[in-house]
């Protein structure tokens, strides 16, 4: 088909070759960068799949890290991809898309968020409490019983926690976790107090190359496909005969195109080498446009 | 089936009960909520939906809108759902189930970005400008010029346009609409300078109960599935028989059942009264949980 390019028979190509030396290993030390501020959700996502013995580089933007990974000065990103309350994160998919990297793992932060306050601090000496906005939503029944206190809202946790530590003014208070209450030298006045819902992000982990770490048990695509009724029934129908569950469907506007669509689909299921090889270029027949982002193990809670 | 409740019957009924006096009309000077300050998109969306003949209400958050819609106080409401570079908005589509309200219309916005910055400021004198993070990377291309002011996130395109001008400082300068830069004074220095990146939100226009607007053409609905592989493509084979097209397709996880999926779909096509009323009762069937979310005109570039 006119619209395939040879990256879509690169990437089958290089998952062959990936099989060849299965079970990789993720190497000694590696540099590993996330985006965000140090304490916040994204570090404890690359220390939590790392096991603290890497390297961690902070980056301002998304795509700050692919330019890293482009550049070779780090071997790893970590970057969120999907959150309970918001849904995927749209803007990492665009990125996996442009540079051609891979999704080689993932990892999934519960979000606990803690009442910080420089010390001397009271819940009777705050006025002002700063946190991102999702901070306060989730944390709304508990600030219920304050309602004194102004919600300021600001561009991230852990950035937050930062500001109200700079200022150490007993009358500001932060909504962040607690490392980085920790990271920040904040006291801890509450802890958890986002009870009203559970908020859970799920984080993967970018390499420039297909890596396949021991036991895959997840696949993510992005396909696009021809504009008439029933095409997306016939690749659902693929699945259905390997017997293999969907775990996530999404479909995401192609503004250039007039709000066509570009879905993306995680499964799960018994996925042998073979079943693998076989289904992938099935479903590329029928596509559009079709990107293997990953085949990687699924985060299991510890 | 157990889990099946009386609103599931309710809104097939109530669907009924709206065709029979289709099509209505909007109420005259109808109250209109939305969620975020005077200058923001939400406000341009409400203005470009109800054309100018409604009073406003801006309220600090999306339940906000749904609390103001439960107690009367406003007719409609109007709330982002889809946005073209972020994706779904998860917490509408939480609070629509929640609330059992309904969509009775939609509206695209494109995002327009002017650099604003009090009388008397200039490119020169510019250090630092405010704006959603979003509203930077969107400029991203036009900012690569200018690599010595420092960019600070800020809560809201709106917000941060309003406090460049309360602070009437030369050396501040915000991403905003030009809508803003009207409402708070500001001079307008360079327009549209988003040229990096086209990004388009859809708002949806809420409503207590049910209404069918001339001409309906999408429909929006929401639905839970057994967890056994194949549940999807039976579902999906339903809208192919009736020849509609899937508009939109996406699963959210349900934390409190270890990740099981909600579906949302949005799907338009030759739909009569018959078609929806013979349609919705098969998907609901199928489903542990269904929930009909409207039946509306689509947006069409103006």
């Amino acid at each position: 088909m006119a619209t395939k390019t040879n990256h879509e028979a690169n990437a089958l190509n290089a998952l062959k070759q990936a099989f060849l030396v299965y079970p990789q290993t993720i190497k000694k030390e590696p540099r590993v960068a996330y985006a965000g501020t140090r304490g916040s959700y994204g570090e404890e996502a690359s220390l939590a799949f790392f096991k603290q013995h890497c390297e961690l580089f902070p980056f301002k933007t998304f795509e700050d890290v692919f330019v890293a990974l482009s550049q070779g000065s780090i071997d790893y990103g970590v970057l969120p991809i999907e959150n309970s309350s918001t849904g995927s994160i749209a803007a990492v998919y665009d990125l996996l898309s442009r540079y051609q990297y891979y999704i080689v793992g993932e990892e999934e932060i519960k979000a606990r968020h803690c009442l910080l306050a420089p010390k001397g601090a009271s819940f009777e000496t705050i006025a002002e409490v700063y946190s991102h906005p999702q901070g306060f939503s989730q944390s709304q029944e508990f600030l219920n019983d304050y309602t004194r206190w102004k919600c300021i809202p600001y561009y991230n946790t852990a950035i937050a926690a930062a500001y109200v530590a700079e200022k150490s003014d007993p009358t500001m208070a932060a909504i962040a976790s607690k490392r980085a209450a920790e990271i920040y030298d904040l006291e801890v006045l509450a802890e958890n107090i986002n009870f009203s819902q559970t908020n859970v992000t799920r984080f993967v982990v970018i390499s420039r190359k297909i890596e396949l770490f021991k036991n895959p048990t997840r696949v993510s695509i992005a396909f696009r496909l021809p504009h008439r009724p029933g095409s997306l029934y016939e690749i659902i129908g693929i699945f259905s005969v390997f017997s293999l569950n969907l775990c996530k469907i999404e479909s995401r506007p192609l503004l250039k195109e007039n709000w066509e669509y570009l879905f993306f689909i995680d499964f799960t299921g018994n996925i042998s080498q073979n079943t693998l090889v076989n289904l992938l270029p099935i479903i590329e027949e029928k596509a559009e446009y079709f990107q293997f982002l990953g085949y990687y193990p699924q985060f299991e809670e510890k």
